[in-house]
């Protein structure tokens, strides 16, 4: 049986599944080691999926994409991050940010700077984290404060992806000090030209090495009055809406490590020439395959149901925060279980698995930690 | 959110569900206690089921039934165990095995036998079990022999739902000695008055008490040559796929009461005038419903994939193997972490999560215990 | 190898452990399925454990009793836990209570009261659980007010041991309403036939069933002056100092739990005659009971190391609280382990495993449940 | 409280514990990122542990060592492991082996083989494990055939510590093939410039990277007569005897990496400063702390009193068995916990939990893998 097999997705997003999984095996596998090991930023693969339309093409057409939605994107995922998680990492934050701009921003904004990543001219991002503050979206710090040109922002965000890389970014800040906590925060387009900005590479991380995240520092960073996304006020209800989607597409990194886990584990325990015998001969190794493989069809199951829920708007919150954790999970219990099959080999840094045992610690955290994932699970899912 | 919610069952099956969930909450939850207590069986519940349309329906239009499908009958039987698992299962048994007459039988056969059945004017049953195979389906020593006038039987099984209340059985036994084991098996139409057909209840169980299984002894037990169902030597094969039917609708078993456990929880721990507060106001009681709620709609989600997967004879073993692990299992897991946030409670006999704590040991068991499927799942699970 | 050997024990507690064991094959385990069943008080099982020395045995010397310490009693435990937890709980429960006066009261008050328990002519308890309280001990709403003559009570308390059985209890009550919630408790004797005193037993329970717990409505329970033990205001501290011992013996209780459910499942599955082959040939299920025996020994080597720390007074909160909770779950985990060994027919009464499963659902929650431990192991467990 | 208090250890064993910790603190804390990094061999703080009389003193006085017993060399490994696992590895097997040598082998073997390494002028190893064989010891192939000078040696080693530093191995090798299979290896002393003695370091590992392991390969290599340790053909014995020791050390090595864990996330949770808040302050923080203390108690008093065990003969295989996997399968536990904890910044290299993390992989394979272990719990633990 094929892991990622298609009889889930839709059928309309079939094709570009087919599509992701052809580069994957062309550009991505065989260079992860490579990426890994250099920790080096992927521009060679970047620039050739750009070539193959399938880096931010997420876009609408009006724009110069290919208007992919969210089923669409989730296969992408699912094929890339089976591949190598840092590399498809890189290649699907080039254009984050833009679902942003391209649902509240301004007609000018989006040809502005749509455009040129549709065109795979620019690479974008979205500045929402800070130092101190994890995944508390209503405790953020950095500011944006109007003056007569426009807004000057001051702040630190960290874990940025493309920091450093991006041409612009979509920046959460807050802009008032009300009572409602949750109408404190406005999105800002900030260009990495912008005088007042800052970014370095944040220390190096143990995983998904092909990727990289910064850290940003705004010292009276100015931009235009006309960069403001949407309203004022309104950036944490913008961001709660991004995020549901963005953590529908996280559970598919989650799929995309566990299926990875489990082809490497599978094919090492029944590699009879290499190691005189078959380990699968246990029943212990066995029931271990077994339970890794129901694990992942419930939550591929589910990931995948979740998709249709969060692209319908049914309880899409709930659903999100569900699918990102029990994917993610999954991942790391696939990960888990297949470095213990491996043996002494899963220590080795040639092995894939080391990498995934590593890589999978990272998306349990990104697009909000998995205990914030619970409150949320929690808060929406009432009977 | 309702947790059986509909919008995950195929459309043909949501008005059979909506009219389960109705007699459910009418004739099912308010016997449950009772029933549970006494450990009798509930004839007028079963009644009340036949009159309500809900028993034996799988059987063919043809003969009396309304056709039913595999996803029309999961969808029945999530709404059924989770008012309650014995009294679910006695409803459900009342035509157990005639599936395989149906689909083996000849014509005499299904007019003699699966008429009455839809008709609620029989009940069946199906003896496979016995006391000291387990769930090893080719290791079976009940035989039967050809005679000159048909068939005699010889051996005992164990487990056996209706064994006193039915009026016939499918019985699988050993007709040959081959080589190889998988053809030596044969079905037979058994009726509970034949001579040398014995049964009796077996011990009392801890749950689902309001189900009745039997220990039959056959002894020199004569049956007419035409009761043979299906062909010689095919038992084995007819049995496989019925389980692989069986399992999907056992998850849903899981599913049921999984539903169950959460909804009692819930409901627990936001009582807050029987308790003076509120207990889910701790994050670690949130973060276990979270839990709950999280493996609850991946295993239902599987559950219902492998529905379709089944129905359609897609890699069915395997679906069916996984999906009647995973669902199960996370019943197990939603009664445990439901007695936990019960606290003292739990374990009053008058609370139904004590009730739910004790019936989800018996579906990890019962259409082949979990060790057995684990088996099943790495066998056809390969990548 | 003999699960509760006697190596781990220190040498004085040896002799009590092994006149244990030998009254409770004698006198418990024979009489265990019977008293579970119906769910009666074992009078005459107390009355040969009085006849044996072995009830109530922790009263001093000078009072008549034999002076029992931690440890001693602790081997008593798991012997009777092993042998059936409900019986063993109504041994352990008959000078429940006494510790305190022993501790804290007068000379005239242990006379009085610890006398008749220790020659066993009297029962006694503890009452401190309240309906809607939990384990919460500065949260109690019963009221001690003083009166010209005494004090007189009023309130209810929840799964009090012995309430209706008992002759005198040890209860904690609310004597002030002072800013440090810590310093408003009071402990105080009351005679179960005091005026204003009415008991009556709880519903029944899924396990223990040997065991009896009652309901208190204490309505202007009027009781002499020279009843309140140790100090006015003293009783929360008391209660915590008790606890410690109290949760280091519960521990026990998980341990002697923990080794009837591997008792049961070793033999079982070993039993080829039973079933014709030997369960116990399956990796898988070897690798189950290793874990089995491994938790258990982890278990029990810190249960008997918690005793020594917590009787010489070392971090005694922290190691009574870990070793609560971690012996009590592992006989969960041992519990569940085991049903799944038995198969089928784990969920038949008369298996002994089935009894403990339902046991072992108790004392997690009694003593404090085991989130209050977890609280508890954090505070005091700083590094 | 003091994560390694000394309270559990047997009083001969603290001064020595002592000086461990002095020395780690000074010595291995420092520099653990840095041969971590680097992966080179920590020659440098080798010889400062030679210096402080800390390596290689399991040898005998008689032969120049200080003849620690297991418990103190126990005492030691928790103090070098909780520092850093990679170096503290190479501090520990630069006597590997020895103490076969020592208990098996002639005197002449001692005089020549001992007192270097007690003298910390050589370093020894211990050659069993090869590339295709695992854990089976009554598999390995490399063979050792008798010639007229001697033996000569074929076949290939793997994972063999320090197999490019050392002196001289004390290597498994097969002379037998007769029908008893646990009777045809036998043990030799080799020197490492041997004819016919190639080795190499394998391939880099995620974890533990101070320590080096080779692969070795035995081209017809010669070797004296002499060189046989002990008889002919009891070398599996010897094996079985002296792992029951290893094991014991290993439960240490895990029991260091897992309080390293616990000290790591504890600081981190409750570092106000850094992050602006305590994360401590959530509850399901709380009970995740708890747990890790709470296992990791239980894993630490199952060591010492396994440690007693087997110096003293008591069901060594059992207690060896047991206590290798709960200790180190509680130390991948508290990494994996305690990078939860950490958040984002688990995965950053510059954090200590994530160095934990990557070396917790390697103890649950060395010393026989852990289903290894958990075969032999079965077999020696029955009841």
């Amino acid at each position: 049986m094929d892991l990622l097999d298609e009889s889930v997705v839709p059928e309309h997003a079939r094709e570009v599944k087919r599509e992701a999984r052809e580069f994957a095996d062309a550009h991505i596998r065989p260079n992860a080691d490579e990426y890994f090991d250099s920790a080096e930023y992927p521009w060679e693969v970047l620039e050739a999926g750009m070539d193959a339309g399938l880096v931010a093409q997420d876009i609408d057409e009006e724009y110069g994409g290919k208007g992919y939605d969210l089923e669409q994107i989730l296969a992408i995922n699912e094929e890339f991050y089976a591949a190598d998680a840092g590399i498809a990492l890189t290649l699907m934050l080039a254009s984050f940010g833009c679902e942003i701009v391209e649902k509240y921003g301004t007609e000018e904004q989006k040809d502005e700077y749509l455009r040129p990543v549709a065109a795979n001219e620019q690479i974008s991002g979205l500045a929402v984290s800070e130092p101190q503050t994890g995944s508390d979206m209503a405790g953020m710090t950095t500011t944006a404060e109007r003056t007569d040109d426009g807004w000057v922002l001051n702040g630190e965000k960290y874990w940025i992806g493309n920091a450093v890389e991006a041409d612009w970014l979509t920046v959460y800040a807050k802009t008032g000090d009300g009572d409602d906590r949750y109408s404190n925060y406005s999105m800002f387009i900030v260009e990495t030209d912008a005088p007042g900005y800052e970014a370095e590479h944040i220390p190096e991380k143990i995983g998904m090495r092909a990727s990289k995240q910064g850290h940003i520092v705004f010292d009276d960073c100015e931009i235009p009055e006309e960069n403001l996304v949407g309203t004022e006020g309104g950036g944490f209800y913008v961001l709660a809406d991004f995020f549901n989607h963005g953590r529908v597409v996280v559970g598919g990194h989650g799929i995309g490590l566990a299926a990875r886990a489990i082809e490497e584990t599978w094919a090492f325990v029944h590699d009879r020439e290499a190691f005189g015998r078959d380990i699968a001969d246990f029943q212990s190794t066995q029931h271990i395959l077994a339970d890794m493989r129901m694990e992942f069809e419930a939550a591929r199951a589910l990931n995948w149901r979740a998709a249709h829920k969060v692209e319908h708007g049914e309880d899409a919150g709930f659903w999100a925060a569900a699918t990102k954790t029990k994917s993610t999970e999954t991942a790391m219990h696939c990960a888990e279980r297949g470095m213990q099959l491996h043996g002494g080999r899963s220590v080795l840094e040639e092995y894939p698995i080391s990498r995934v045992y590593r890589d999978v610690r990272i998306p349990v955290i990104y697009e909000g930690a998995n205990e914030i994932q619970r409150n949320l699970i929690y808060r929406q899912g009432g009977v």
